[in-house]
């Protein structure tokens, strides 16, 4: 196991119950480590084995008639690195365990059916680790800012969403809530970059700059979901995200103390393991 | 670009016509590289951040206005290491470009369609690489070896693939068709391997030694597979794959030849590049 104080991490990035104010959480602060850059990305390389390991024996477990698997929740203006993140620390395991689903804009027959279906339907089976780049929380924050949704319509999510993650963890599912928080300094910094980058003018859309005209009413909005959503089983992490090293390791180090907390072992065997060797031994020539 | 003979090792993978014998392959050659073990690993590390550029250029394209996806299908006996080089080659580019999917006995739903049905659904959208362990072409191998098709449907189906793959060919995929070749005897020490190991006790399932007595059929059974929709547009490739490093090598290879034959250009700017600076720069504060 490591020496590095994970807990702390972890811990310093859970929500507390009660009304949030993001603008009093600093965006570039590294809470939970006191390394620099170097040390950070060095911390999180020095977990992938051991995480590796860990996403194997969730694996093992699922084959072998466990009930347990994660869902990681990547909530996060544009920008903020959402798939970054996947990059430095899903990548660190084996890509058959995992599951990824980025959600855009529901299509005309997830919009027939209620919000929760879509998300539903990209839930990870048993033994995966599901990761959700946005989510249904996009239907409480770009639905409340746009008043995609009623009011009231809008509220009955937040108690929909309680309700269904509720089942979700009774069922075997260990939820990992995130926020990756950044400045709007910070994202205008970044969208300037991939102006400056002809390998990302792909990545820009001129409607990015549009919504940043709507960035309090998205703080807002994230406010009152992070607050309405916050339970006990389903808990909110904000991750300052203006650093990506700090970003990335505070990911990496959420899903390390997941899939800890899980304490699986590999499975036992199912069968005579000294007979199946003198199966082998005894064979004819094929 | 990198030194390294790529178009030896992908040339020397290719099957040719006619048809085939795999006894005649040595499962634990290394052809078109000539390194060691040490060698080759780091020749395949060495391609990483080539792959994950060609990679995203793929995925660029798709988000872009392109048609171009890959799909690269694994078939292999048991223990031919189908999820180890996923690991090692996949596992060298972004997750989120990448679509796995493992197929399994089909279904109840499955097996009251046709049999290209479910891995249609499984096809990868535009932009992504899409890898399939195992796949259709489990349909004329076990399907034949176990006699769960009569052999008149077996015929069918290999026109059907074909029919199907130069459909999709047509419409804009890369196939790449690999079979992972190892030898009997390499099976059995990767078996007794799994029984010495806890934990890999739950990758070994008993029924893995009573299929070891179809050895010679279902050498047959790839061996007629593969002549038959060895086709232009989706040629198969036999991997010796005694030696993992070699295996993982090759399979990087084929992939990063597949995706540079695409000579994939950045996607241009959609709109006035210097006209959305301006507006960052003129923007009120938020």
């Amino acid at each position: 196991m490591t020496a590095f104080p994970v807990s702390d991490l972890t811990s310093s990035l859970r929500v507390a119950p009660g009304p949030i104010d993001l603008a009093a959480i600093d965006t570039d602060a590294a809470p939970g480590f006191d390394g620099d850059k170097d040390a950070g990305t060095e911390a999180l390389l020095d977990k992938g084995p051991e995480l590796a390991d860990l996403q194997e024996r969730l694996f093992a477990d699922g084959k072998s008639g466990g009930h347990r698997n994660v869902l990681l929740v990547l909530q996060g203006m544009d920008t903020s690195g959402k798939g970054g993140t996947l990059r430095s620390t899903v990548g660190l395991v084996d890509p058959q365990g995992v599951r990824i689903t980025s959600f855009k804009a529901p299509t005309d027959e997830e919009r027939a059916h209620d919000f929760l279906w879509r998300i539903t339907n990209a839930l990870p089976s048993v033994g995966v680790i599901g990761v959700f780049d946005r989510s249904h929380y996009e239907d409480v924050l770009i639905a409340r800012v746009r008043s995609f949704a009623e009011p009231d319509e809008i509220e009955r999510r937040y108690d929909a969403i309680n309700a269904w993650e509720a089942d979700l963890v009774a069922k075997g599912t260990l939820i990992i809530k995130c926020m990756l928080h950044i400045s709007a300094d910070e994202q205008k910094k970044r969208l300037l970059a991939r102006l400056d980058d002809p390998t990302k003018y792909w990545k820009f859309n001129p409607g990015d700059i549009d919504e940043r005209e709507l960035w309090p009413a998205y703080q807002e909005a994230y406010e009152i979901a992070i607050e309405r959503t916050n339970t006990d089983v389903a808990p909110w992490h904000v991750i300052p995200a203006d650093k990506k090293w700090y970003r990335n390791l505070a990911i990496g180090t959420l899903l390390h103390d997941a899939l800890s907390s899980l304490d699986l072992d590999w499975p036992e065997a199912d069968f005579d393991i000294e007979a199946q060797k003198k199966r082998l031994a005894d064979e004819k020539p094929l």
